[in-house]
Formats: structure tokens, C-alpha cells, sequence
């Protein structure tokens, strides 16, 4: 499927069919593994994917987005996290980048500098590090998803705190969105999509000052 | 293109040819367009896209992001801002969803209200509606760049304050990344894909619980 198509087709699912798809440990561990091939900041890769398929564990999680019907029958649901202290481990990522000749090893202890000064300096670019690459994933995911058969929904209304206690999240790691995976139900008709604004009302072209308020 | 053949031919340009693509504006927003079919939590699409081509003004651009060389040699260099206050216009866009079908006339003042109080009471609301929706249109505008010749590459150093500055941007909009458009140079070996980590790394079944630090 076309990227155009799979970007016209995709939809936000709102009501999955209970058991109505089987998606094995390995589909949904390749799937992740494909939206991986995102880009990241300094490519340090801060995310982390929760699968939840359990019948128990998706009530839980039921119970952190405010009785979201979509959790308890997706057939999964990825509770997708950024990893704000990714930047620690920039020197195992330098080397890795020196082995995959995409870093010259005279630029190792610059570059490693670099990143930790960005991030240590600064609780905002921790969060950004923590929030804008799990998203690419994310949207990613969305995509590689329809182009497998499988119907997905983000969800952003959860309690962060309920989650962080639910699933043992450790304070570094930051509850970014869930994805809901399964087979979109036939019966109830799904919603529309939404309509999208006019692209001249979001684009500006060189510079912003000739908006209006 | 399939998704899956996108997501693994897509690299972060290192180098671009000089005036080597014709870019034009209406290619340009269709670009953007297509990529504002990307999800957005609530629909509220709270992205912006200055998009910078004029010769001087990459200069400008190029100042503001450690002088990296990739922003004079691209056809163009998108700037990509998330609206933190997008959702005070949360009733033009209830009201557009009514009108499409995907919300009941009867659930309007509810949602709206929701969305209001959501945003209304956190700063760190309105951080994560500015950060993770422009970077679910930035992931897709890569995949579908790609899919129509173009290459790119996302950057992420660059200085806020600068660019606020320089391009006219209100506070209550944040520059989230930038991405460059253009064809890669054939001089010089573009950096190979930085490796990436084992999946089983990132992926946690049911629990984080399990993991070791």
C-alpha cells in the first residue's frame, strides 16, 4: 500500500470487534520493530513500547482512560513511553555509530559531549527528547499497522499517575500515548473522519509575521 | 511505495544538492496537506508549517541552527510549530465535526467543555498538544517526501529563541522541529543509517516491572 493511501485510509478506530483478530507476540514485536526505523534525535532511540494483551491487564488500563470501551476490545494496546534520560547512554550509541561507519571515531567524545551537555542542562529538552521521538514511532506504527490489516486509535486521554502506578513505570520514562490495535467492528457504524482546516490557514510561507489574531 | 519499503529506505540526509530539486509552493502544500491527515489528539490539528525557501532567509535559518550546512543546501526547510492554545477554538472544530457527521449535536457543549478544562488547567497539557501533534505530521511528511523523490532530514538543534525571533513566531506557538527537503548529493558518502537497537530492548509484555537498570 502506497504511503499517500495508507495516509488517506487510516482512520482512528472507534469500536474494535472483540476477538475478532489474532495478533501473535512475534506481529506485534515486528511491527515495533519496523516503526523503529523512525528517525530520533541523535538517533538515541528514547522509547519504550508496553503491549498489553492480557484480559486483566487491558481492565486495568480500562480503568486509566476514563472507561474507554476501545481498550477493553482491542485486540492490543501499546502504551508507548519516551525515555527522558536516554542521553546517559549516548556513549554505548557513539560507539555503535563508529562500528556503523555513520560516526568517525575522532568525533566520539565531541559528539557525546554535545548531547549530554543539551540534555543535562535542560528539563525541557528532556521532555522534548521524552515526547517528539516516541510520536514518530507512534505515527509510524499507525501507518505500518493499516498496511498489515490491522485498524489502530491513539488515545491521549489517561490518567499519566494511574498508569505510572499500574504498570510500573519508573519516573525517567514518560507515558507519551496509547495505541489501540484489533479489527475495526462491522456492527455501529464507525465515525468519520474528522475534517482537517484549510492548509492555507497552517502554512505560512518564509516567515509568521503575516498572520493575523 | 508501501509503507514498510518507505520506512526502510527513508535516511536523514547529511547532504543535499545545491539547487538540485525544484520545489514548487503548490508542491509544497500539497506535501503539507497530505500530511495533515495524520492524527491529532481531540482533531484539533494544533500544527504549523512556515516553510522557507527565499535564499536569504535559509541564511537567516542557517544562523539560528549551529550553521549546519544541510539548511543552505536544501530546496527548503520547513519549520514545524505546534499551537498550545489550539484548543480555544475547540467549538469551530466540534462544530465542523457535526457537520461532518463524526459528533452529535447533542454532544457538543460536553466535549467542548472536556477539552477546555483539560488544556485550561495544565501548562504540561498544552506542552504535549504542542509537541507530539506536529511530530505525527513531521513522521509522515518524511514518508511521503520520500515516496514522491524527496529527500529529507529532521533537525533538531537548533536555538528557539533565534528562530521565535527571526521568523516572527508568537509564544503561544513552539517550533518543535525543523525538517529540510531536498535531493541528496551525490558528492561525498552520505552517513550510513545509525544502527538500531535490539527490539527486545524497548518492548515490555503487560508490565515494565520486569525491566533492569
Amino acid at each position: 500500500m502506497n504511503v499517500i493511501d495508507a495516509m488517506n485510509r487510516r482512520r482512528t478506530t472507534e469500536y474494535f470487534e472483540p476477538d475478532g483478530l489474532l495478533l501473535s507476540r512475534d506481529e506485534i514485536e515486528k511491527l515495533i520493530a519496523d516503526a523503529c526505523l523512525s528517525p530520533s534525535e541523535f538517533n538515541l532511540q528514547p522509547w519504550r513500547f508496553i503491549v498489553v494483551r492480557d484480559l486483566a491487564r487491558k481492565e486495568i488500563l480500562y480503568e486509566c482512560t476514563d472507561h474507554q470501551e476501545k481498550i477493553r476490545n482491542a485486540v492490543a494496546v501499546l502504551i508507548l513511553c519516551g525515555d527522558s534520560m536516554a542521553f546517559q547512554s549516548v556513549d554505548d550509541m557513539a560507539r555503535s555509530r563508529v562500528e556503523a561507519e555513520c560516526l568517525r571515531e575522532e568525533e566520539v567524545a565531541e559528539f557525546c559531549r554535545l548531547v549530554t551537555a543539551r540534555y543535562e542542562k535542560s528539563k525541557w529538552e528532556r521532555a522534548l527528547l521524552a515526547v517528539r521521538n516516541p510520536a514518530f514511532a507512534g505515527m509510524s506504527l499507525m501507518l505500518l499497522a493499516l498496511e498489515r490489516g490491522i485498524a489502530s486509535a491513539p488515545i491521549f486521554s489517561f490518567s499519566e499517575e494511574a498508569i505510572r502506578r499500574s504498570f510500573h513505570i519508573q519516573p525517567r520514562f514518560l507515558p507519551v500515548m496509547l495505541i489501540a490495535l484489533g479489527l475495526p467492528s462491522t456492527h455501529g457504524a464507525q465515525p468519520s473522519r474528522g475534517p482537517r482546516v484549510d492548509t492555507k490557514s497552517v502554512v505560512f510561507h518564509e516567515d509568521m509575521a503575516a498572520m493575523e489574531f
